[in-house]
């Protein structure tokens, strides 16, 4: 074995062993761990393993470090459950002993561009609501969300309308009711926009989500981009076999 | 407008106006695209705007770039229908066109971890197999996969029996038949050991996913982690409402 590929089987070990030694110690959110120096001592391993171990649990949202204090345990992940229709972001949130918030950032009405008119089935230009929103866990930014929505389709729609759930509102106010929905899930890098929105580290993994939904006769009505948190986010897929 | 805010708008128009040219060309894998001073000129933007946009599309898996030869159309993701049980991995590759191949980098029987011991529902320090593999789409590793089942459950596992599908071998040779599996979707970042072993680089975003697969009577049998490449893959997600 090479020293670099010893190196690199080390430092999964230990994160492993950092990873189990807060679950064994029951550690919680906030919770320091023990310094650098202590975990060589530990695991009998270099500072450079231990640095790599805690920087590869960093950027997987597990712990945080503050510069002169420490490293400390993450808060836990949001959970979303994608394979669900009955229960929402919001609803799911408050399960888990959350406090669901959204904020508009803007909401326009902007020419249709090549792209999201195709996802719409809409003719290039056309008027379309571009509909920007924070969500929060808590007092924590979680997802970025941009909705394109055609503007024939929901006349007069207003900031304040947009502070609650999209879907409820197009079924109340104009009677659009969301028949199924196809989402496209990728992982990107939080670039400088993302990171300030998200209050996150440029660089740091998220997921996007690509969202179109469609009324019962297969017409487009929403077609969403959301980034998510990578940090404090997790979804989660139930399937049952027959 | 501050000039830093003002630059990060212009890329982002400048990412979707490349998005559109190549949709529009109907520019296909490994097809060339212009120069980086041709879309200064084109889209009248600096050298610097241009680069951030292309920098941006290399991670999101758009676009590649080599050395001095300039930059490409990357070839299309790998999409996976996470909502279906009908059909594995394996057949969704064929429906796109692509071969599927897996290759057994281990098979082992060690004593299970305290994390895994917790997943599977077993003693921590019981034997189970621990099998790696690397899934292919024609010549391009796309999943890297670390899977653990109770040794007590397959006795007798060969690594020329894993080539195929575990699901079916288990059901086939051990009368073991899945019944449910909760998944767990996460982003990470590539490490030096997955972009090695994924051809992909390093730092570079992708998708990890946790796997519990349940028997009828709610025992685990398998625990899995895959990491999906970034730049290859994308998930599905069909949701019908009532």
């Amino acid at each position: 074995m090479t020293q670099s590929k010893q190196r690199e089987a080390l430092y999964l070990l230990v994160k492993d062993k950092i990873v189990s030694l807060i679950q064994e110690k029951d550690l919680n959110q906030g919770d320091k761990l023990p310094t650098e120096a202590s975990f060589c001592q530990l695991f009998n391993v270099s500072r450079t393993t231990v640095r790599i171990a805690l920087q590869q649990l960093e950027l997987e949202g597990k712990v945080y470090r503050e510069q002169g204090r420490g490293t400390f345990v993450s808060k836990p992940k949001v959970q979303t459950l994608l394979t669900t229709t009955k229960k929402g972001f919001s609803e799911q949130m408050k399960d888990q002993g959350l406090l669901p918030k959204r904020q508009v950032l803007g909401l326009d009405v902007i020419p249709i561009n090549s792209y999201v008119s195709k996802q719409l089935h809409i003719e290039e230009g056309k008027p379309v609501y571009k509909l920007v929103r924070i969500r929060y866990a808590n007092s924590d930014p979680i997802q970025y969300e941009t909705s394109y929505i055609p503007w024939e389709q929901a006349p007069g729609l207003t900031t304040s309308d947009c502070t609650g759930s999209l879907y409820e509102l197009l079924k109340d106010k104009f009677q659009i009711s969301i028949h199924h929905t196809i989402e496209a899930i990728e992982p990107i890098l939080a670039d400088e926009q993302i990171s300030k929105l998200l209050q996150t580290k440029m660089g740091s993994p998220c997921l996007a989500v690509e969202t179109i939904a469609c009324t019962n006769n297969k017409q487009p009505f929403e077609y969403s981009y959301v980034i998510f948190r990578g940090d404090r986010s997790r979804f989660i897929i139930e399937r049952n076999y027959e």
